[in-house]
């Protein structure tokens, strides 16, 4: 038999779409799983002309004999330490220049750690963020690659016709070095986060602050779909609020207690250690573990009292208010999101391609948006542009969108109405265009009770003062 | 001559006022530094009947040799690695029984992990907090002690008797095994933050909402500190604003840009990783961040438009409010750093006493307030107190406050003032206090597009359940 081009461990439901999207493609892939029922499922799952494609392996050492030189053998399968047991695994049968892609969800950093490991074996290794869930993995998928160039170009044709087109564009582009490729992913995971948040806070304000019935606010995202804010998210969730269960809303049988993976949580950790303000995203991961404790939140609904609600009238206007508040808080979380690639970029010597990254973003994942094209047009327009909202179309956008913006939190903050993400994205924008803020004074105060030192605006940077506090203060009341 | 009653190592300004008030407190303390100067130094700065107590080292043999047994060394030295070295250097000197004293700015699990390599060895290690920077180390810290039990009965006396007083008590008592004290020390520096970046807050919505003169402000900040937010970080807030230079305010010159440490990232990164809420503290990191981007904020400002301030009239009131909402929102900072700490607790099976932790911070400690006397009566009245807002003190205050507390940040919204942590501790107030929070929709929409499941309100809690959306929306377009 003709050997495949590609092996793939791991068939759970991801692992088998990458498979069947790849078979679809002419690909002739190989697969493995450590439980041969998965084997058997993927073959019932495919077609006869797709078996004629498709080697089934029941042991490890028939799938690498299976594969054409050099060997090319995508992981899909759990973050952490699999990743690691299987690499040993696999080794015995890999020869230099054989190339291990991880697919997976992994820390960047374990991904770094593999492709310098590996690299001193001489195996060539990727790691690669998926995005798309089960129908993009099954359809087109947003791909991002990072890891060992001379990798790439071996498996390149592969992925970028399996990959989600959008407008004749192939939404997976080389990303970079080392972990370059799953950082991005998590990036754009946390961005998942914050976008689903401001979601949740903007239907939180349509329910409790207008009043509003679930099947309105699913007309008004279905109409926000044709809109600036056209995208995936916004369009299931109003496919979420059309779904009914005996005649009423499923979405008010759900449990109001969020889940999460950890990538969220990755990001907000990363911008902590690179020092960046990734305050919306750090916002939706807190406001996540908020929602898990809804035993404790029911208690304090019972004792904790709110405002008194002011009377909202004039409901159309107020609509429009929220919509200007999600927009533009999501302006300031892809901003923020971009601060921080750029951020990694320079720890980690990456030279990455922002509007390429906009791009695979731009269809085929989770966060794919219309508003994903005109990041990667200001990128376009901009190559070294320091920060999106200092592009002309968003800096536009956010100047039409304030006015509502500021709106809806005071609407929330009248009504005792949540808004973490939305609030914080607003400080952070009036943070970001303050040319002075009080941190002089915080500076002020370090130098008073630890000595830390401080620099003035009226001398060059680097240099630090320091000010004997007590005795200055005193000499003020003497004199 | 008589061998010393314990040894320190590490000379700074903190090492030596620590030595300087242990022989005031008629301890005989021998002390050794890898540089002589400081042991020179020191002894400059120590009267004669201080030196009867002192045994300058300038080798570390002599310094082992000169302390009684079982030998008690307290490190005063850089974290991280420093601390690794000299314990290396140490141990051929210990026996069995010895304690090693870690009281510098350690991490946590730094700490525990050292504590578990000594046990292994019988030399005994605590990780001991110490706050109150430079005066504090002089006069009376706040001590936070930790790690192996044996060692803490040996080395209490020494630790007590310089600790702080307040009103009779001690600010320093036992905190729990392994790296309890530096975890609680972790959390103070956190919090020390959060009330940092709100008394910023409060400033500038005084300066630029109110438009107040800096002599105004430092007016009100001593006023302030007659009342409920009586505390040393009001306290030098009221001095830092009074000293001049030139006759104008010194703070006017000095650099906005903060610095930091790290204990601060440390707080926000380790409440990341236990699932714990901690807005407030995570949005000053942040702060103190976007503070450091003085040259982006400087371009950003004459390119971002704000909102069009509305005029402020009836400024006496308007106090009130920023007063109020300084209180409210500190309230909810400290709520969330004990929230924090309970979830560690559970991690690391620590039995923290709460009202200890309190009365630790009461005196000595940068954070010392009035505010932790009704924070330790909390935990008195109800050591098994779940959250601080459930109290009736603080609930009690928190509602007489909260008409303030969202004054405060419309105002800031409205004039464009960005007031991050005041805004985040309400979203928490108003998200800790809601039955029902948007995470269902946020829910459907994972399971949608990840099939990760949701629970039901209406089925008992680790039941799992996932809906084909697309099918089920489609039905009801059909319907």
């Amino acid at each position: 038999m003709q050997k495949a081009d590609i092996g793939l461990i791991g068939l759970a439901v991801m692992g088998q779409n990458l498979v069947l999207n790849m078979l679809d493609h002419n690909i002739r892939v190989s697969v493995y799983n450590r439980s041969s029922q998965k084997v058997d499922d993927l073959l019932e799952r495919s077609t006869t002309q797709q078996q004629l494609l498709l080697t089934p392996n029941y042991d490890i050492a028939s799938f690498c004999a299976s594969l054409s030189s050099p060997k090319k053998i995508m992981l899909m399968v759990k973050a952490g330490e699999v990743v690691d047991d299987l690499i040993q695994q696999l080794l015995p049968f890999l020869e230099a220049g054989d190339v291990i892609i991880d697919g997976g969800n992994s820390l960047y950093s374990d991904t770094q750690r593999r492709a310098d490991v590996l690299a001193a074996q001489h195996i060539l290794f990727l790691g690669l963020g998926v995005s798309g869930g089960e129908e993009g993995a099954r359809f087109g998928p947003s791909l991002m690659p990072g890891g060992h160039a001379q990798a790439w170009a071996l498996v390149k044709d592969i992925y970028q016709v399996i990959a989600a087109k959008v407008d004749g564009q192939i939404c997976c582009q080389w990303v970079g070095e080392g972990g370059a490729g799953h950082y991005v992913k998590m990036v754009h995971n946390g961005i998942e986060y914050g976008d689903m948040q401001l979601i949740c806070e903007a239907y939180q304000l349509m329910r409790d602050g207008l009043g509003l019935s679930v099947d309105q606010i699913a007309e008004i995202f279905q109409q926000w779909n044709q809109g600036l804010l056209d995208s995936y998210l916004i369009e299931i969730t109003h496919d979420v609020l059309c779904v009914k269960e005996n005649s009423a809303p499923l979405v008010d049988k759900i449990l109001d207690s969020a889940g999460q993976k950890g990538t969220g949580k990755w990001t907000a950790i990363d911008a902590l250690e690179q020092g960046i303000p990734l305050t919306l995203i750090g916002e939706a991961v807190f406001a996540r573990f908020l929602s898990s404790l809804k035993g404790e939140r029911l208690h304090a609904s019972q004792h904790l009292c709110g405002p008194e609600k002011p009377l909202v009238e004039n409901t159309q206007a107020w609509i429009g208010v929220i919509h200007d508040a999600l927009y533009a808080a999501k302006i300031i979380s892809y901003a923020q999101g971009f601060m921080l690639m750029r951020q990694a970029a320079k720890t980690y010597a990456w030279k990455l391609a922002y509007g390429d990254i906009a791009l695979m973003w731009r269809g085929g994942c989770i966060i794919r948006s219309r508003f994903l094209s005109d990041i990667k047009q200001a990128f376009e327009d901009n190559p070294q542009l320091n920060n999106l909202l200092l592009d002309d179309f968003f800096k536009q956008a956010i100047k039409q969108a304030q006015t509502g913006w500021r709106k809806a939190i005071v609407l929330g903050v009248e009504q005792g109405i949540p808004l973490p993400a939305m609030s914080s994205a607003l400080a952070f924008y009036d943070g970001y265009r303050s040319e002075n803020l009080p941190a002089n004074l915080l500076q002020a105060q370090r130098d008073y009770f630890g000595a830390h030192t401080y620099e003035r605006v009226d001398q060059p940077r680097g240099q630090f003062f320091h000010t004997d506090w007590i005795i200055q203060k005193n000499k003020v009341k003497q004199g």
